[in-house]
């Protein structure tokens, strides 16, 4: 059997709200989620604080070795919002105003005030872009070969993500199944060890929790084969069993 | 003046579960915000799957450039905890059984079915390496040489930054604080950029967010020198309540 391609995307969350703790990020989850239904991997994820510089060195090193990378923040009309900018730098392209971006903000500010220049300045993409809908406050995202750029609020990020529904090529997606059990992972490590040996294919992953007093861990595994991620979550919860804790199939 | 010294940190998470989006981070915000009161800033962060040469990578590229590298993750007693190994190889060091590490887990292990060979595999550390102390569940974090290694779970990790508490040299701490607005950003974009220009050592960051049907924005200011901070922040405050908009002293 030949391996299937496997895609790969990589993310950079930009912004000195996340460095600073202030704000707890939420796009990588969101994305890592939605990449895996288009049959994408999240790879890799770099956090940059909001500065040219560690912005070109991330995009640089990630857009050649990923099919895709994204990005999320920074494509607001202020001052903190330099990502256009970095990224047209690291591309060695110019910033342009894009007409269907500026139609969008025109429409959109029509009924609030009035598009001025500041608000202009979310029409700015890399020469070449093309836009991302953004149905929820009229700045759309921005697309300028494998790279995606979202904003960096989460719900419109996650309407971004919803237009792009469907449209990169992926391959099959990463399946994975839950076991629960009440077991200290220790007292069961070279079972999952051995288990994954005997499933080629297989990748397990030991997510140990203490609730209720009581110690456990949810056991993942992850494949793209659906046979052989039942025969292996199957085979494990079996395994447990046989060793006599209780399981749970999917997640406690 | 001369500028003070800024001291940093980076952060490697490690796991295949944050980037396949079944598990949202939450140690980022919390070894952020611990850091800033240690006086250190968290200056970049990367997220890298349960992979030896992921983890070299990011591990060597960080801990040259920073004051402290922090990673977590993958120290448990499972087959694919293997952080122990990858930072053991970035350093080109063996890995050894720190003598009160096993100690340690021997007394846990005591009353809860004692210690075999797979808890064991929590003793092993980089070779020269200290332990952190883990009041919670007898697997002790490592350190070794400006690298931290700290546990997946966040209330574990949270128990291990506190046995570091005042243990780091760090600077002046990043000081903030936030006036909220009932307004879109993109209409005082040109206030706030004028407004940090006229305070150096000051960074102004601008969050929007749209609640209860209106626009607002939380508006916060960043700087080492209480004095300054607090001349901005006044100063904004006022910009904006001279152009009209409600303005709150904090966050909205």
């Amino acid at each position: 059997m030949t391996e299937p391609r496997i895609w790969t995307a990589a993310l950079i969350v930009i912004g000195d709200e996340i460095l600073s703790g202030r704000t707890p990020d939420k796009n990588i989850s969101q994305i890592a989620l939605w990449l895996n239904v288009q049959g994408i991997r999240l790879k890799e994820v770099r956090v940059v604080p909001d500065d040219q510089a560690a912005i070109v060195e991330a995009v640089n090193a990630l857009r050649a070795r990923n099919d895709y990378l994204f990005t999320t923040g920074g494509i607001g009309p202020t001052h903190d919002d330099i990502t256009v900018d970095a990224i047209a730098a690291a591309l060695g392209v110019g910033v342009v105003v894009h007409p269907q971006a500026r139609a969008a903000l025109e429409q959109y500010y029509a009924t609030r005030g009035g598009l001025n220049d500041q608000r202009l300045r979310m029409a700015r993409v890399p020469e070449g872009a093309d836009l991302i809908e953004n149905r929820l406050s009229g700045a759309p995202g921005i697309r300028i070969g494998n790279i995606f750029l979202m904003a960096g609020v989460p719900y419109i990020a996650g309407e971004m993500l919803e237009a792009l529904n469907g449209a990169l090529d992926g391959g099959r997606p990463l399946l994975s199944e839950t076991v629960g059990c009440w077991v200290p992972e220790s007292e069961v490590a070279n079972l999952l060890a051995d288990t994954e040996k005997a499933h080629e294919g297989c990748q397990i992953g030991s997510y140990p929790f203490f609730r209720e007093g009581r110690v456990g861990a949810n056991f993942v595994v992850r494949s793209t084969e659906p046979a052989i991620l039942h025969a292996c979550i199957d085979d494990l919860a079996r395994r447990l069993k046989a060793r006599g804790f209780d399981v749970v199939l999917g997640e406690i």
